[in-house]
């Protein structure tokens, strides 16, 4: 390809308005334009990369034995109706009617479609396993979407299903694609990791997300180096202290703390660390109000804390007006001393001796609190969220880092969530009809292209990984109108190279050099040779990697050869 | 690939409520499967044709110089409101507002989304031309879909549009399109005609439509072998005879013609041929109604109505009332002879001497009536449609031919349509600001794989040209669980194919032989080979076309180049 017929729509200044770097260098690189909120062109620069990361993840589903096929953005009302979804799904959910008034919504998922055509084409243990995917544009009306198309509402996806005629057998087909997503992120050169995972409004039981790494990323990932543990941070079991408290030394008293009402705050003004504090959230009960106690230093995992026998689900903060009734104060001042309602401790917070807490009386805490002498010893939990340094659940002695991450993938085994709802029934060896086991594979599309970003650039734009990049090569020729010597060898070199293989782009504008190094480094091609009157005399090229400083020279010679073996070192 | 792990979805029966066999077949070959009135679940064997045709459409838009890229689904209703459309265009666009109020359509087309674009990313005649395309399901709610995917409400589209400085480059650029066309239905394999076309709402001046030729087509196309002239019959100027009209030799007189009210009927009591009689059409005008005349074997053409200067727009035909004011009698019975409004006649109308006409009176009709003497001599026109035999409007002396097409691409002139109505300017070589000239250029992706049916089919089922195959050869094992020479040879010869790039599909099922010839016949696949124990002793496998009836022996050892040879024949 030319810069001269192709829509190189590069842009100097940073767009206002964007919170993240990939949503800034789409947008500089030429890559995207928003036509409205969430919803994006794909110029022809982005949608070479997102071409790119697509026929990657088709290669490799066809290779896992999935088979594609397409089913429709626009999806009757009925079909959700008979999963009770139409009903559950938020406004997340884009309903219309039709002009004959029927009901349809914009399709985020496709369980109920490729259920619906499961249960009516397959009828024997023998058309199984079958593992269905797609690659589609979906939509989710999203209430503010922002980070470009990170969290667009438009966006791309591939959609698997797999059918199984029993669960041992779909914990088969769910390796498998757990496999081919290993690979897939492998050849999108990204590095990226499966972690365990909840399983959230999808249902089912087991599930792994597969995030690309990033400092930037949403997700906080608990990662092993040693035993290779990793999972999101919310599903990581916090162990109990193996360690025994240490025996009171303080009497309990009761302090003024005008004004201090954080943590730190309190911390600060009594002179104590905040592993010696104790935290006491309330929550909505089936029965009566709950206090949940936690370490200064640690947070509530909400997942944890829906697990505990007698909260109510969803899980709900109390209200100031019953915290009010209860404590006789306000949410910044409680504490579990002389507290009428259940309380239930993190094993970690049941630790501490000496602690401080809320007095239940404002502008005051108590200290040197002791469990068993001044107030009941509580119930214990795993409540909190994990944080570094934390013991690996699969490996004692070990501990955890905190990496952060993007979630790209999501696999579950869903059993016969919707197989039972909507019927979807097959005979088995023995003639029995039983009902399908299913699993679902995702893979965000069109989010991996802005999550490559987001782990590959620097402050002059995107680096691509060679197996996305928009481009491999980039050619600039210093003088082309200026130099037959030039002109004819970037002709040359252009061909040889697009003959063997590579992506090129050659900019044939005649700008500046200065000008054309920016763009490229902007664009992100990993692998840019200049060519001039002066090497060319020696029978040379200049040779930048995107991610170096230095040129190097490499004879014209050798030039393919060299480029090739670069590429395959990645 | 190996119907084991492949979804083979043929259905035995016919199904219901089908009008065109590609719809039949592609439900019986389980290519697609209805999930809502005109909205469909492409199977694996039906995406699978549906993607070789993307990817040849692909590959000729690129090779003609046009950049990919995507624009969205959903689209902003203040775009369609800056070209005027969100009024004009009819309830096929689908609206909706998301969950803020915002309107938006889903596109089924995207004229204002490219020309928004492009206003803001083209500044001067350096970056022209520019033809951007991209390959995208659109939505267009249908008020009765029908046929299948022929016309339903998702399909999938092949969109670009060209930007030029001028007309005389747009012109350049629609050029290369159709050239682009004419190969990319060379390389379906379709015997397909460009024709002249009307570009109706789209807008603009020049346009072609492109056809696969089939009986079951809806449009009827004129073809002159002689000249190579093609165009949609509606299109075809027809000639003002040359012969001169024959002396009256009858006097005129009425006769009673009682329940006799066709033409055909007419004709049959009377004793004379339709070519003597004169039918006359009342249609709506500016000022008054007007008499549209015609031969009354021929057929008013509405496209050259519209162009009379003093009718209506958009067309529309006298109701019966304002009939029974005029002439005092209802629209079956009425006739030019003191018919006091406006009479306009076709020039073979105007042609016939002795004629037979209504005679505004009820089960009477006049004959023997002629131009000049009992009425007086009309304006003529060009009012009707041609028909076969007519001349060749290129080619004085040649005749023309009708044959029937599916219309399955469209290019057009659009000028400045869209770029006037949303600004879309940019500086020319002497820095002056200009309107883009802009072509447009459509192809019904998904329509071409029922139009290619259409064309290729047989009592047995779908015969595909080799280039859209889902698959280009099948292997059918006779014994394959009995033979362990028949397993060996099947698994080889599949390997072998596969290599050197053949879609295969191996039936691996053990059915018995005539169910699995059945059903290859009914998918289509080009290419059978038989593989069964007997000919492997004399070293031979079982060959046939699918068009042909008879086997041939084919020696094992040069099945590839056999093979080879054959698929590049076509």
């Amino acid at each position: 390809m030319r810069t001269s017929n192709f829509l190189l729509a590069t842009v100097k200044q940073d767009p206002a308005d964007v919170e993240i770097v990939s949503h800034r260098l789409m947008i500089r690189a030429g890559m995207v334009r928003q036509v409205a909120a969430g919803i994006y062109d794909w110029l022809p620069m982005g949608y070479r990369a997102l071409r790119k990361v697509e026929n990657i993840v088709r290669e490799e589903m066809d290779r896992a034995g999935a088979q594609e096929m397409l089913m429709p953005s626009v999806q009757p009302a009925e079909l959700w109706r008979e999963s009770g979804r139409w009903d559950d799904f938020g406004p997340e959910l884009l309903r219309f009617t039709d002009r004959h008034g029927r009901e349809f919504c914009l399709g985020p998922t496709h369980e109920e479609v490729i259920t619906s055509l499961v249960r009516n084409e397959i009828r024997s243990y023998r058309q199984l396993p079958a593992n269905f995917y797609q690659i589609q544009w979906k939509f989710r009306d999203e209430i503010r979407p922002r980070f470009g198309v990170m969290r667009g509402r438009e966006f791309l996806m591939k959609d698997a299903y797999s059918f199984d005629v029993s669960a041992a057998d779909m914990e088969q087909s769910y390796r498998q694609m757990y496999s081919a997503y290993e690979r897939i992120f492998e050849r999108l050169g990204l590095e990226s990791r499966a972690v365990e995972a909840d399983s959230g409004a999808i249902g089912g039981s087991v599930s792994h997300e597969f995030h690309v790494l990033a400092d930037s990323g949403e997700d906080a990932i608990a990662i092993c180096a040693d035993s290779g543990y990793a999972a999101n941070v919310e599903m990581v079991p916090t162990a109990m202290p193996t360690t025994t408290r240490s025996e009171p030394v303080e009497t309990m008293s009761t302090v003024d703390t005008p004004g201090q009402n954080t943590i730190d705050a309190v911390c600060e003004f009594l002179g104590v660390a905040p592993q010696r504090t104790i935290k006491t959230l309330i929550v909505a009960g089936d029965e009566s109000p709950i206090a949940l106690l936690l370490r200064g230093d640690h947070e509530l995992n909400p997942l944890k804390a829906q697990k505990i026998p007698g909260v109510k689900l969803p899980l709900e903060f109390a209200s100031p007006d019953t915290i009010l009734q209860i404590t006789g104060t306000d949410p910044g001042c409680i504490g579990p001393v002389d507290l009428d309602i259940p309380i239930i401790a993190d094993y970690s917070a049941a630790q501490v001796a000496d602690f401080v807490c809320g007095a239940n009386r404002p502008d005051q805490h108590r200290q040197g609190v002791n469990w068993g002498r001044d107030l009941p010893e509580p119930a214990v939990a795993d409540l909190r969220k994990a944080i570094a340094g934390d013991q690996c659940p699969d490996l004692p002695g070990a501990n955890l880092t905190i990496r952060r991450g993007i979630e790209v993938g999501h696999v579950f085994q869903l059993g016969t969530k919707y197989s039972e709802s909507m019927g979807a029934t097959c005979l088995d060896e023995n003639g029995e009809s039983v009902v399908m086991h299913m699993g679902c594979y995702g893979i965000g599309v069109s989010r991996i292209v802005a999550a490559a970003i987001e782990q590959n650039n620097d402050d002059n734009g995107i680096i691509w990984p060679d197996n996305i990049a928009p481009f491999n090569v980039c050619i600039v020729p210093i003088g082309l109108n200026r130099s037959a010597a030039v002109a004819e060898a970037v002709e040359r070199v252009y061909s040889e190279l697009a003959a063997a293989g590579f992506d090129v782009l050659l900019d044939d504008r005649n700008e500046r050099p200065g000008v054309m190094f920016a763009e490229m480094d902007l664009v992100g091609i990993p692998h840019r040779i200049v060519i001039g009157e002066r090497g060319l005399k020696g029978g040379i090229v200049e040779y930048r990697h995107r991610r170096d400083t230095d040129n190097q020279d490499i004879p014209l010679d050798t030039l393919i050869d060299t480029l090739t073996e670069l590429r395959s070192n990645g």
